[in-house]
């Protein structure tokens, strides 16, 4: 099975069990919302690569693992979008869930696909309960305090921000979670694993630097320029448009530097060099005013 | 150990993970203002009470869950108290969190809590996996959807509203997380357990219906008289004070009859009784205008 479908079926599943029996109606609809459309699934494709990479030994752990991931992330984008704090109306092309549900929908959404990601790991310890237990331990510590994306978070409502914990909370966290997710999954060590994740998810912040700045909100799916809006440091303000790209590209060669060696090292090579023209800008992009 | 110094230690050590290396200060902050002060820690004092009653097999793994349990319990006050919500300016006679803090870290409170409450059961996994495991799922099954307190306040956003379920999620699923996560973290099967936490959980849904009619916010130390304000159901309104005080009483006598036969029966029916005097108010009440 290709990769976006394994993992549009874990996805699929997880919600499928949250809206058994009679839950109710508006909030069971809006966990729905939530995950759908699924757009890129980076961080799960990331992480099945990685399992593919090492043998996907345990195909079951490994896409509970990658639904449990992406169920966190769409969290996260459901509760970064409320008025407190991004105040987006628009998430992948359609409202955001706080603008088609409500604000309390909203927060009770993300809570609740927090909850389901674990569940969904724990459900998994049927296939391997040390296993299980250490991928839930693994994405505990990415999505909480004091290292996950909550941390990265709470960076912003601080006046003196730790630049480096805050991107590698921030962004960075989901993105070790995915790497070594998928190498526990398939029976590997977590450990080094995080190198590559650190440097794929530096990756991707320079990229959404880009993408913020030079892209308009229609391109984009969601609200443009929301850095400079928010005083948040991009990367495009310090190093320019074609400097943000050289440093794109060169994160990019330490990231394939850095994976282990394992039977799909090739593979994975030629994952991250495929995310890398997905994540770069191209030209012509239309410069904001 | 006392059972709220064993708790107190469990929460104390679960919130010090969570502040451990470089967090954003102020985040770590309000994660530890809004476990303390501990206030009557009655859902983990029940959880360990059922544990004691089995004989506590695995004491590690009772706190554990009773820490957990407890971490869940206070991230709900945080996210109940926003304003999208109940908008409470005042928790256990202090500013609620986004009034301490700010909005953004009351959300990212709840958030890291949450997780929090995860990774101590995932932790206590060394002492025995396939427990730690019913224990999170158990937790997950009484915290998210479709009937956990999150589904619990999602029926607060219905036009029809399914008044069983709604009481049995919002107030209930803690309760029976308490008695079953407390008879399994002692080797016990969970299902004869869930009776008592039901019973405990509507008997806990009167008496609060007893406080917030009659009490004032003072000596509630959190808004009073809120379920008129937001036309939620009150047994007081369907039975008058006396009434409910009648059925608050039946409900407890059922909740002892239904004690599951273990070593501590007597001991957890004595709990209970001490429950019941905690909760039941005390004339004479002032009855607000």
């Amino acid at each position: 099975m290709p990769l976006h479908a394994r993992i549009e079926a874990a996805v699929a599943a997880a919600i499928a069990d949250g809206q058994s029996g009679s839950p109710p109606p508006r909030l069971a609809s809006a966990l729905q919302y939530a995950v759908t459309p699924g757009g890129a699934r980076i961080r799960p494709t990331i992480l099945l690569s990685v399992a593919l990479a090492c043998g996907d030994r345990r195909p079951a752990l490994a896409d509970a693992a990658a639904a449990a991931l992406e169920l966190i992330h769409c969290a996260s984008l459901v509760h970064d979008d409320l008025p407190m704090f991004d105040d987006a109306d628009v998430r992948r092309g359609k409202p955001s869930v706080h603008r088609a549900y409500s604000e309390p929908l909203a927060l009770l959404t993300g809570d609740s696909l927090i909850v389901m990601a674990f569940d969904v790991l724990a459900r998994a310890a049927v296939h391997d309960c040390a296993a299980a237990v250490e991928l839930i331990r693994i994405l505990a510590a990415r999505t909480g305090m004091p290292g996950g994306i909550c941390a990265g978070q709470g960076w912003e409502s601080e006046a003196a921000v730790d630049l480096s914990a805050y991107h590698r909370a921030k962004t960075g966290a989901l993105f070790i979670a995915a790497t070594q997710m998928g190498a526990v999954a398939a029976g590997q060590e977590a450990e080094p694993w995080e190198e590559l994740g650190a440097r794929i998810g530096e990756a991707f912040q320079v990229a959404d630097d880009l993408r913020d700045a030079l892209y308009d909100s229609e391109t984009l799916g969601k609200p443009a320029g929301q850095d400079a809006i928010h005083a948040r440091p991009n990367a495009v303000a310090a190093l320019g448009v074609q400097g943000a790209i050289r440093r794109l590209n060169d994160i990019l060669a330490g990231a394939i530097a850095s994976i282990p060696s394992c039977p799909g090292e090739a593979m994975l090579a030629a994952m991250v060099r495929k995310t890398a023209e997905r994540l770069t800008p191209v030209a012509p992009v239309r410069a904001r005013a």
